[in-house]
């Protein structure tokens, strides 16, 4: 298997831009309640929010080597997804290549190991996902592979999908698919303000989600029956 | 067992209220180290606090049914309290049940599974405590029961039992407890505030605690002997 | 072995405050990937920072007596390093113990248990690092050890060694070894500084950092070979 | 709040020794899936299996002194639940105790906390369920409690409440619901035998639960349809 | 997305039969260090083995809808991989749905949530590999799938692929790969037995793994310099 | 920092040897409740005991090279000791490499890592104690230290100490304590065993212990009084 593969598909920076407009649940519960990476994922400054093409790198744990030729080869808008065995002790990742990623033009920077340099990035602006904030450095010795398919937060993520980051966590979008999932993702907003809106007016749950039929043909029982 | 009871009893509003006034862990000291729950339910918003009187629902993992039910059937002033097996790859709460409990009169969400819209919830004011953030979505699928005792976190909480969370976690007052707890409560304030003033004098904690007879008795030696 | 030891050895003060300068990253690298406590170990406050000298403490878990005497027999300019177990479920550290170390000069408190009255800690300005928060309170009954060298967060600690804690985490500076990791930190800060306006200009990691050979003889492949 | 009570009320011989004929997991369904602990408390030995009443013992982490009062107090025929909060890094319990639990005819002790002398506790034939197992000795300084309600593993345990262990983990009983489990119980295991014959026989899963009009009405759809 | 895929593509049976005769550590380096599964998923009986075809399920955590209807549908050889979102706290599988695999002669089931009856499934011969194990019952609710491809264990699962479990773990090999890796796996078994003999007759680590050059070239010093 | 020293100190043979006799909880409270290592380092048999001179490795996880060079200078006695970080998927060691400890009379394998080949490894009559047991294979790519100071385990080990291990765990005696510490759990030991044969006599804890004035003066209450 080849190290480096550069030439990936992307999709159209409208659709990528289209989809930037939901939230990580509402695209997640568009598509089929598919695409959501584990909790365990998260962001170091719970404001971040960003959108973007998934150039995927895979690293031995603690060593950052693979990540510094990713971010040679990353293209403006790219989200860099690093799978390094979700091993926690290690800053894989800080302010230095922080600044070479801005300058790239990359959007964000998702881990399962690592980060430091937390409050540098935080003023740099750079949405950084990790699963754990560590200042223990790494080294630079192990080859891995950039733009494989890569198994990650549990879930399959494949080089040039669309990734959506925000407070509550990340989502995948399958390249092909953004289009669709958009139109799915503007009904469900609207369904979603349209059921506000009702709560707000006083209606209730089991009203307004037409539950009461559902739950005689469970069995519900009550101390009012 | 019935599914679902609705008619629990709670505190008086004087006694809740009473009772909002402490913090969480001055309430745990008062009533003789009882009643905190586990660490690992946390506030998505560290300036949250919150009084009110326990509506306990228990759900499936992933399967947010029983608590739509729980918002039609919670009174003002309720917090919901809602075990799903600690199953942190699910987001059952987010903004729309958020309005909903707000216009519902409901003061804050409690689970040790996950919630998502987080931004939202905290621009909502709604106080809300999860083992995770998760943006996955639940189905609504599977019974379970509203108002029989919990175990929830550690503790066992009764519907109606005043739940009183803050940054530091959550505690719980038995019902009827809840005035003698207030007694306590404001003694054990003024105690401390008592003792940082004594402090701040330059008082010392061997000193302050009365220590030197019990560290004598307990055979503590030092380089100073 | 005695319990209180209450004469260490510490840095000077100009080693102290010159180390204060850099950052607990940069530290750590600098003197060779070196001293870095556990990930687990988290500020309560995340745009805490300090310097201080290891004032190292052994409680029983959820007993905070020997924290008690050492507050006393700390000095001006320390960092309390408090280990009970890493137990999550006790919170040993409050507002009236932190007014006491203010009182005293304490420059922070760090922990692998728990700590409460978090709002008020972070109102007092007072860095404290721990493994959890929670409310529970904790006995005074049980004798341990202050002033031992101690296994804490994955390294070891000795009293008068160098603490530097802030958002990403804490470092260990061997007491005498403070000037020289000054000198070593001012040379990488200048380092990563330049760097950083490298890759502002343009440059790329890969040609930054010298990486062609070596991945040449890695055997990295590509599909732009 | 007393430390230790003494007289607590448990089941009858015959009935606790009914309830012995059956697995713990039958024992959990038959009475309504409840009354299972938590997967974390596991067997040092995978062939024990005991009956017993509960004896309810608090202890602090780290402490074993009300332990050694339960000894003392305890019946035979009873089972030791000693909740620690589950703190795994001590050995609350080994063969000195163990012995002194056989003379007294305690039937196993069951702890959230560690274990230690597994070998040795394997011979002497006592069954012991753990949460870890830790050669960490513990202190005898903090009271506690004994035959209090005791929240343990995820439920709430009274003192004389039934107890059942085996392979797959524990089940707890109340008290004054024995027969009726008893009975549950048989059903149960003589509706699970018909099952697995029909199994040998070669009748299917669907089949034999009458899923089909279930599958129809939640709208399962096959490559087949 | 239909519910139930019951046509899917399988290896033969002389390849299937052809890799079980490797251990799935030596698949696993023999394919270039892809497939295993993470150490999280563990045998119920450590001299478990097994060797056979993916057929995926999907099940809610503690809901076994999907697996009892799996089971219907699965052929003699077919290994159950069932994911429900890593719930410990469910016994999902039993000893009657046990012997129902048997009856279907299914080789094997792996679940990522919890299993019990495991000393009647060790007795039944059944190789059964789990997350946890759990008395708790579970639901028949929810829909889920059926031979979809997995994200499990940290790898993607595709129905149809070949799976390979022994004491130390599970290992996946894509369906079309399986002869390539049989003679991969023949070559580094042989490798190793030599290895092996090399070591018995006193050759070293360093001698048999020509790695003198290697530490020279990365800077290796020692204190025999 | 030198990354091999060969030349160690080592206690003399009769001291291990005597030391052996002991179980690693008998040393641990004889030489004052010290040294045992986390409960989260387990054997892979519960049956190995081992005694030895610590043999001390820091590899990067998931690399084991510094492991194959640290397996050519060991001594016949030595017990491998091998930081990784605690990374747990990675089998760092099996059965070729157990063959070559063998053949160097290497005594036992102790990682924060995972192994595999377990079964082979059995046979082999290796005691091996590990973190995980997992198939994934490492690289040899990362120089890093042998007989260095190491912190494992939560507690200091020094090239050279003793480390014993059994079912219930690991201690580590300092080399220069251990005709001490022989002397110290020999006194345990007898007294051990006469308090057992005290509690099969009949006699109970409290009264073996001497517990009534102690708890008279703490003040336990019972419904006795």
């Amino acid at each position: 298997m080849i190290h480096v593969t550069t030439k990936i598909e992307r999709a159209s920076e409208q659709t990528i831009q289209g989809l930037g407009a939901f939230s990580a649940a509402t695209i997640h519960e568009a598509q089929g309640r598919r695409g959501a990476l584990a909790s365990t994922i998260k962001p170091i400054d719970r404001d971040s929010r960003f959108i973007g093409s998934a150039f995927t790198v895979v690293c031995a744990p603690r060593d950052n080597l693979m990540l510094q030729i990713a971010i040679h080869f990353a293209k403006p808008g790219d989200v860099l997804i690093v799978g390094a065995g979700g091993f926690p002790e290690a800053g894989m990742f800080g302010d230095v290549l922080g600044n070479a990623c801005k300058a790239k033009g990359i959007v964000a920077l998702v881990t399962d190991s690592g980060v430091r340099d937390t409050v540098e990035l935080r003023e740099l602006g750079l949405p950084v996902f990790s699963g754990s904030v560590s200042i223990k450095g790494t080294v630079k010795e192990t080859l891995g592979y950039i733009n494989q398919p890569l198994v990650f937060g549990d879930e399959t993520i494949r080089p040039g999908d669309i990734v959506k980051g925000d407070a509550d966590g990340i989502v995948i979008v399958r390249r092909e698919e953004g289009d669709k999932v958009i139109a799915l993702s503007q009904a469900r907003d609207e369904s979603e303000a349209g059921l506000i809106e009702q709560y707000k007016l006083g209606r209730t749950t089991i009203d307004l989600c037409n539950l009461s039929a559902v739950l005689k043909a469970k069995g519900l029982t009550t101390d009012l029956d």
